[in-house]
């Protein structure tokens, strides 16, 4: 299956010119959901779909597809690839758009060879995954998929006040078919790895199966504000000796979790936050997240124990508030085993692993057997201007989905 | 030498009225030294001195003296009390008032009880004590014992751009004296606690046997910024944690510590400081203090190796700045035996206690035999509007002070 290729330079090329779209007077890219410059990036990705001659459809949640279809084969379920091309601010031209642009890729290069797929094969740019502007993220593969009503998801209002429904008729982009009007064969996802396990173990293409549950608290902790050279080391009630106890004992209790499992704490702040006064208050929050469930309950309850204890011990009052909480998804396994065979088949390095950050993959899995590449980023930098993946890497993660792609689209004859 | 008692009600009088001079429109007290509240303040306590019929002296670097002198005890050194009149922002009335007012009690108690003390007996109040305005902080009496170069301590430059030297003349107090100009046979100066300690273990007097010394250091950590799902425990360089780990290793080191040595990290700030990103860079501070040299130097040098070994194990670069330091100071002994036995004569208890925060009592410890006498602070708070001690505290300490002060100028026939 490794004879045919992509073409790197138009894949580039493409994602150069989407990742301009969007950019401020100091060349910082944004292009948040529904907003002027999302349209812009929308009508670009429309108008190559329409050059590769693909069949143009957006569902009233706005994502936006394009379907290979030959006559003769829309009885069959379609093959969906896809991501999205919304951006958080200030963002790389990666996260997202690789994927969009690879599936066309895909698609045009099947396309132009003569390549006679069995069934449809579409691409997909779904509204909304970044979550910047409207809350939830990885929302209209969220509604695609059922997760979420179509008119509670049209009036979420975003954090400068606008409806997203408003949003989307007014950028054109409220489209006539119902979620989910599409039920995938598969769908698959490229992607940039965002995080540096590729890159560290010298890995071309990661073959992710699965996706971390995530669970976000923040924990408030009170303690008593008193001077700090008067104040007897046993007679203290140190909300911020409390925000370090629990920081290091989330490390202790992940430190033999083997690299999917993590836990951070991201936020500390301490209240009065002055040199000589011992910390009143402390808040900080907690981000937990495993591909397994179990794991997230067991450690969710071992924090809990922790923290009472440790309110008693310190003579703390300690709150703990769930701020988000998604659990975690195993994909496709027969897919899976596709990617590690594809990527294996034209002498790539390849290894299973978890995703760990949200895709909207995890909303599609839910309908299809679904699966993800991934390819290395460079330093593990995503969600930045300094986002970066090599160009060779760039055009191997497409040339394995294409692999994969014309295996499960292969006319049987 | 329990026969004679203050007047509580002239004590808790001129508190009271010296308490309202200073205060904005809210009602918030802030009397910054040689600003014109100061000014009013010194005023008002210069009409009480003449009132009580003592010599007025002030001293360039304008401190105030009030004294009491017999004819033929001028041979003898003078016995001094004191402390301050200058406050924070937003203060309470009592730290530094309390000790000036009470000394100035106790000379005119004894006046015009007939007392013929065999030295003169003089009350201070020192300049810049609380250090607010102009660093550093017991300026008056670190320049009035020959800490601090007299002309280089009047071209110091305050926080507002003042110069100290410019701004004492302005407002009338640079005086003629040389600082030192009353060699002291003692010094005693009543204070608030300022801490818990007496109230918690329901003790009515502390005799001060020593003061800790102060060390204040700022730790910065840099680590590396990632994402928070994606980047296995083993592979970060998480800064916040590092913090986090300094401040338990502070605890720790100091769990069995009896009291008077103590550990405080009050300040940590983390950038970015994001729910979802391991911390790039960690801020925090040590305040370490403790009446010991040799355990301020030794637990110093035990954070210097700790850090040094986090740093490497955790793939961090750390940094320790020195903010301040100062050395403990030993009270003397025969005197705070005889305040120990004053106060159990009365019929008070008493106990011999450390001062966790600094006082001018450190100062003229250079000079003079020191000692200092601590009644109870209400909730241990200071430097806060709310900083109160219950009237019948205020009088038990002027009444211990008395008796020390009869005791140490009664004359021998």
């Amino acid at each position: 299956m490794s004879d045919k290729s992509i073409s790197g330079t138009r894949l580039i090329g493409r994602l150069r010119e989407l990742g301009d779209i969007g950019r401020d007077g100091k060349g910082r890219l944004s292009r948040l959901a529904a907003t002027d410059t999302d349209k812009l990036g929308r009508d670009l990705f429309v108008s190559w779909l329409r050059q590769a001659g693909l069949e143009v459809a957006v569902d009233r949640i706005g994502n936006i597809f394009g379907i290979w279809q030959l006559a003769g084969s829309s009885d069959e379920r379609p093959l969906l690839l896809g991501s999205h091309i919304d951006t958080v601010i200030n963002a790389g031209q990666y996260d997202g758009c690789y994927g969009v642009l690879a599936g066309l890729e895909v698609i045009e290069t099947l396309k132009e060879d003569g390549f006679k797929p069995n069934r449809p094969i579409a691409v997909a740019a779904f509204t909304n995954e970044e979550g910047v502007r409207f809350a939830p993220d990885m929302l209209g593969s969220l509604v695609f998929a059922g997760g979420l009503g179509l008119n509670e998801a049209l009036a979420i209002v975003g954090t400068d006040g606008a409806v997203l429904g408003e949003e989307l008729a007014r950028i054109g982009y409220a489209g006539t078919e119902p979620p989910g009007f599409i039920m995938p064969a598969a769908y698959i996802e490229l992607h940039v790895e965002q995080g540096p396990v590729l890159e560290q173990s010298r890995i071309d293409i990661g073959a992710v199966e699965n996706l971390q549950g995530i669970s976000w608290q923040r924990v408030d902790i009170e303690g008593v504000a008193n001077h700090a050279g008067t104040t007897p080391m046993a007679m203290r009630s140190d909300a911020g000796y409390g925000a370090a106890r629990i920081t290091t004992y989330l490390r202790d209790l992940t430190r033999d979790c083997a690299g999917s499992s993590v836990a951070t704490v991201g936020c500390i702040e301490l209240e009065p936050n002055a040199i000589n006064v011992i910390p009143s208050h402390a808040s900080l929050t907690v981000d937990l997240r495993s591909p397994s469930e179990d794991w997230l309950l067991k450690h969710e309850a071992a924090l809990e124990t922790f923290v009472e204890t440790l309110a008693e011990e310190e003579r703390l009052t300690i709150s703990v508030k769930r701020l988000a909480r998604t659990i975690p998804v195993k994909f496709d396994d027969a897919l899976v085993h596709k990617i590690v065979n594809a990527a294996e088949t034209r002498g790539l390095s390849v290894r299973r692993m978890t995703s760990g950050a949200g895709h909207d993959a995890q909303m599609i899995a839910s309908m299809a057997p679904t699966a993800m590449i991934f390819v290395p980023s460079i330093g593990g930098i995503s969600h930045n201007p300094a986002e970066r993946t090599a160009e060779i890497d760039l055009i191997r993660g497409a040339n394995v989905l294409l692999d994969v792609v014309q295996e499960l689209s292969a006319r049987v004859f």
